[in-house]
């Protein structure tokens, strides 16, 4: 007679047993090889922290990497000083702050057309894996950036890159055109609850 | 008379003005500053590597941080191999692969708690600035461990102490007991439309 234990082990390995052969399939199916186009957006926490994550995991392959950062809140960010500091990893900052710090929209149009020059260039080198283009969604929502140029752009990138862009509120256009997008949902955050951005954690 | 572009200048340095005005006011009431406990759940994609991301910020701030993925799938992970090169990094993975491939619900429950051992010491050591618990909900959601005794360690840790807890399925239990909890929710993803998980991409 079987203990109770016996049942629940037996119970387990057999319905691990449907859920292996479910996963074994859909790994059978997906064979492609490319570059992947991901997006990052929504209004929760994670959107960039996730990106960089994938940059750490991209050098762990020996990939070189390129970021490109459209918008930029405060210039004492542990990831810059993090990945500057890596010799395969290639960091642009756009010139200026939040747009609600400019409160300048000819400047900031200015500023975003100089780092998608950046963004480009390494659009076209097929020496860089992975290309980031934190917060460029907020570029194109204010409209410093043709989403059409963007996404050509994107297009015509060696076929082997992947590319990840975040920001909140991706345009249409570019969901459309990504192959992984993610809606980072705040469900609640540390801020609204009286906690400053903490060093290390927010920034 | 202005230009249509002059107005369009002075509408949005209106428009950003009062933005600046809601986010400064909005940081002046944020000025606690703790430990937050951070939980990034949901289907989508980002849960893992936007907490490798923040790992990556913490080092670019001088913090210590530990790691324990609790549930692994290969062994050939990118972001493993770049973190474990990083002095101030301690990374430790549980035994075993991924529960449908062991099938074997008493190897798995020793496992997840050999590795909650792991888990507690750096909830116990206030040199560490940031504890990464990867995958800690699958653990949960299958009670390999015991969600009470995991809240009395998180709870107990020292103050300062960032933690963030990943995977599908957060436990009611843990979302109450967080600071910031993030839902990645799945858009769209590259493995359904076929293409292959491709490395520094997704592992």
């Amino acid at each position: 007679m079987n203990t109770p234990d016996t049942d629940r082990n037996a119970r387990h390995a057999e319905r691990m047993q449907r859920k292996k052969a479910v996963v074994d399939e859909k790994i059978a199916a997906a064979q492609n090889e490319r570059g992947v186009l991901l997006v990052n957006t929504g209004n929760g926490k994670g959107k960039s922290s996730a990106a960089f994550g994938v940059v750490a995991r991209a050098l762990g392959h020996g990939m070189k990497v390129g970021v490109v950062q459209f918008i930029k809140g405060r210039s004492d960010t542990g990831e810059e000083a993090f990945f500057r500091r890596q010799p395969d990893v290639v960091w642009h900052v756009m010139g200026e702050g939040f747009t609600w710090d400019t409160q300048d929209r000819a400047r900031d149009v200015a500023s975003a057309q100089a780092a998608w020059e950046q963004a480009r260039a390494l659009l076209r080198d097929p020496a860089i894996g992975l290309v980031v283009l934190d917060e460029l969604n907020i570029a194109l929502k204010y409209r410093y950036l043709d989403v059409e140029t963007v996404l050509a752009d994107l297009r015509a990138r060696p076929a082997a890159q992947h590319v990840i862009v975040t920001g909140r509120a991706a345009p249409p256009e570019l969901v459309e055109a990504a192959d992984t997008v993610t809606d980072m949902g705040l469900v609640k955050h540390a801020f609204a609850a009286g906690v400053k951005a903490m060093p290390g954690l927010e920034f």
